[in-house]
């Protein structure tokens, strides 16, 4: 019919209302399942048809109000889902092929993408829109901007859950080991086992790490830690772990330190631990202050170095680490521990706000 | 007695004759078990009882003439042994103590080591002096050159045969991940399977790249390299490498190609297989004239690397080979298929050079 | 009126011509000034009114038929202007505003961008677009492809003249120390002081060699060789460049040779003078086959680098280059020594092809 | 006679006593000329002829008793001398032969030397020897360490004066750059323009800084900061620097930010100024508390890193730095406004404790 256009025949017919449902942020401890326009995408987007996603540890800092975002965003930023519409200027895919979006979306083509600080697109942490400073994954549908830059197609092998917890946790977590730049045979301490320790723990390993520790007190995170492949998982509450690290380490400490919660001590002890020349990877969101504590950082003259690392994203980096899963080198669905609908995401957050039933991560499917 | 001074009281009492039973090399296809003079250990040097050692390729190349060492050496260089004897100098370490040496023994004193060239050391391949300008390790004993730099105590929990492959060929197989600055999840090609191509895809897999292909025919070696970490290893007798590999890899190509053998092919096929960007990682030792195909270089445009690498040495490098192997990360002893006594070692040369009843490694026990 | 939409609004009036004069290549030895449809920007691009361009060496190779492009094909890649027009989803750009365009535009969103090997944009040597694959500068007009990526604002202060060379012979030139990541006080031969060669020089000593010797027979060549950063100009007619550049280097040879011509000799030279542990940076276009000499090459075991590389681009790439030259760092403008209209650009081409006239870089103002 | 060694043949004859004079320490403000021992240099070891030396900032802190070294030490560590006597197992050196020794004097053979952390040879700033952990150079006589390593021969056509400085300051000064990896055409922030501030300014130059802002308020520095390579001097007593520094980089801020003072304020600003994905490179020694103000830090979100430096030393960092000099590319006389003789060395420190009379850098010749 002479009234349908090009871009109009891209869009995937799963739905003939402009609506959808959405998880939406209404303020502090204020979230809700709403009715919100479906999104529509312009040049360069694309909009997909969620299958899978995820509630992130920061969602719930969000939900606090300890992160701040506007009232009224959808939040959530680790997609898998389907393409369901594709914008003017979108080439080399089709409506209906699966795909992985990261958390970061950069553009790919300002000042910060294009000097390789992609997750700083467009200045600090500019590479995070999803649930940010644009909707969020917690939906039916998503606009993904940059989508030539952002779209990583799913290979036919990999379900969903496998591929899910690339978007975020895993990319942040494998960061750690990288960007330390980490050593064949270096010595890792991880500090906590949350989910991105835990994936810091598997990125250490995937990097060749001699000696893996990971710092966690928690028993079934510590049989995860163990299982991600840490060779010894100290308790804090039971062990002083800078001795431990000191004395499993022959007297040298690690060669890398990787922070993955957030905290002053986590931080303090993961200083304390490195060795001269060696390298603190944090991982952590920090609120309020943050000392450094002169005596272990050598007074400014150990040559040590601090290294801070924003999740990395863009397609290649999602097609990087789906290789890795697709050659079996890593395999994070036992880190999927629940499963809920859209309809119960509150439980979820619940559930995963609380720690309850051994959660590690909950996966959402609208 | 007056007559005994501090350094005779650091000798190991085992012997007291002045001469030792060792390979010499006389000349192209003349080699032999004789009596030469014991070594005594100058300033910084040391003398080792060798327990075990191994035959390298490189010997072989001695052996046919095609690497020229002056007649009258002692050749190997992959030494295991015991402190016999310690120099004046050298602190920290007693008579008895186990250690492993490296093929490269660094002076780390010279401009060279000074700038981390330590395999360069005092000049080009000046690191390598085991069987190379100095005696060897196929003999009852040997002296240590800058043993402060290069004596590694080899922890309790390992035996010889645990260690004895990580003086030279882990160490240059390992090399070339390192050496290709090769990253996580990059896709890998290895060309030939001997000895330190398989130690290279070791290392591609320690150092976590995602598809590892071998590229080997003879159907032990090519077993073995998936052993080691291959996914796929491609049998260049009957199959087109070149096609199968830009086949797997997506029509991309790889990012890191490993050259292991050191012929024209080989080092031509790992460029052909290289993607725009990539890297050539040779480790081979190159005879006559090698050419660079101008095609797939991408006539000097393609943002091609091609790096070489002699084998890393020193004491620190064998630490953290070893802890690598005390940490189950990595297991050379599969490829010790053989172990011959030092008075019989002409005849494991005999079988090593005709590569016969699948031999990949032989150890020797003097 | 109601036929004039939000786009043709953005369209510098300077026209109403839908042609433009354009250098257009017919076949080897076949070039000429023709009327060409004036570009229209799709999604993404922009079009740009040439104020000034050059002919680069490349060029030359194309109007020999020594590098093959399409009949009918705008040849040129070193373009500044003004935009004239802006494509669907370029934003923060106005029509009116002065531009340095690199001769490489990556698009900043391929596998290949999102790995930070922007030149080798969507395969190999895939970044370099103009005068290539499209139309390119020696035009009066210009579509610029991504322009999102491209488009590099010129700072008020800055003239043309000082900019231009900075779109591709400076950015590659510069690029030798940068991928040879050369270090502070190493030592650098750079073979050939051609327009790359002099900006390679010039890199040389921006990055903080301390000796820097140029190779060139060219007596006018040579003295701007000095200028731009030379200690020690070799005559290769007169001394044996080898011999001399040991000397100079105390006999250790230098830490980073730069070849910057494409031949063998010179590629030869440049790994013979390179020390153990050194990188060749190779920014040669070669023909027909290269060889690497076994010997200098130690054989491959020197532990020596050979890398390549193509023109770095993109907006960034063009703003950092001309903050270089807006504080005095770099100074291009001693290369231009000849301009032309883009009328006789003809003759341009005959005085640049045989070096009459002292000539170095070409301009040409449409 | 029978009874003269080869050793002692090696040792210049100028003085027949057994004793010299030194600056000794002897508790916190408490330092005076003292007759000591003349050293005698033991296997590996060389004592030197002191013919220039210095007093650093450091030097003043241990008067004050701020860094803590025991009673009785020789102080200083910036020697310029003559070879007077070799002990065993140094080779490649002859008595009388002019040498620069760094501050910093690794031995090349442990663990952290053999993994190319040389200043923290041996642990913790273990590379800082003189005048800390053993006698130092404000004395007649020096005994160096590890000497094979650590004697740099300083060319005809360099005066002790030009290279003084390179033992300490401006080696450590222009390791900041080095260590921040800045790129060409990278802008750079230095706070604090005392003598290693102004060679971190220089280094940033050489190292290819495009814009480069110095912060100090002490006008005769500031001049000197220009004449060492800033572009901008801010005054912090009169500026809002951070501000300042927004507005010169075009609201980026920097991509490196030097930290050359050791203060809360000043590691504090560097961080405000520090763009996502910036370094910031800390020379300081840091005492009691120090801060990370969590928003500039992007509460660990803007993949900044933080890199601290103590001095590179041994023999090459010495040459190289020399050839910097000898070609031309660093002049530190200008930083070297006053000398005194050796006697009166104690009012060297009055003046250049209170900084009066313009000091920057006192000469010490005994």
């Amino acid at each position: 019919m002479a009234t349908t256009t090009a871009v109009e025949q891209q869009r995937e017919r799963t739905t003939s209302s402009d609506t959808m449902r959405a998880l939406v942020f209404r303020g502090p401890q204020r979230i809700g399942i709403e009715r919100v326009p479906l999104p529509r995408p312009g040049v360069g987007e694309a909009v997909i048809r969620i299958t899978l996603t995820t509630i992130c540890g920061t969602d719930l800092h969000i939900l606090k109000g300890e992160y701040p975002v506007r009232p009224g965003l959808v939040i959530g930023h680790e997609p898998v889902g389907v393409i369901y519409e594709l914008g003017a200027g979108v080439t080399g895919y089709s409506v209906g092929e699966r795909v992985l979006v990261g958390a970061i979306t950069p553009c790919g083509q300002c000042a910060d993408c294009l000097t390789g600080h992609w997750s700083q697109c467009g200045g600090p942490i500019g590479g995070w829109k999803f649930g940010n400073t644009i909707n969020g994954a917690q939906a039916e549908y998503l606009l993904v901007p940059n989508a030539q830059a952002n779209l990583a197609k799913i290979p036919d092998e990999l379900s969903d859950e496998q591929v899910v917890l690339l978007a975020d946790i895993a990319s942040t977590g494998i960061s750690a080991a990288e960007s330390a730049h980490l050593k064949l045979g270096d010595t890792v301490a991880v500090f906590a086992q949350g989910p991105i320790g835990l994936c810091a723990t598997a990125g250490a390993r995937l990097k060749g790490a001699s000696l893996i520790i990971g710092v966690e007190s928690d028993p079934v995170r510590a049989a995860m830690s163990r299982k991600m492949g840490a060779d010894v998982v100290l308790d804090f509450t039971k062990t002083d772990v800078v001795e431990a690290i000191r004395r499993l380490t022959g007297g040298r400490g690690v060669d890398v330190a990787i922070e993955a919660l957030g905290t002053q001590p986590t931080f303090e002890n993961a200083l304390r631990v490195l060795k001269a020349g060696g390298t603190l990877s944090s991982l952590g969101v920090y609120s309020g202050k943050l000392s450094v504590p002169v005596e272990p950082f050598a007074a400014g003259l150990g040559d040590h170095k601090i290294v801070t690392t924003l999740c990395p994203g863009g397609k290649e980096r999602m097609r990087v680490l789906m290789e890795l899963v697709r050659h079996g080198r890593l395999d994070l669905k036992p880190l999927l521990t629940h499963t809920f609908p859209l309809d119960r995401i509150t439980e979820a957050y619940e559930l995963f706000g609380n720690r309850r039933d051994n959660v590690i991560k909950v996966a959402i499917r609208p």
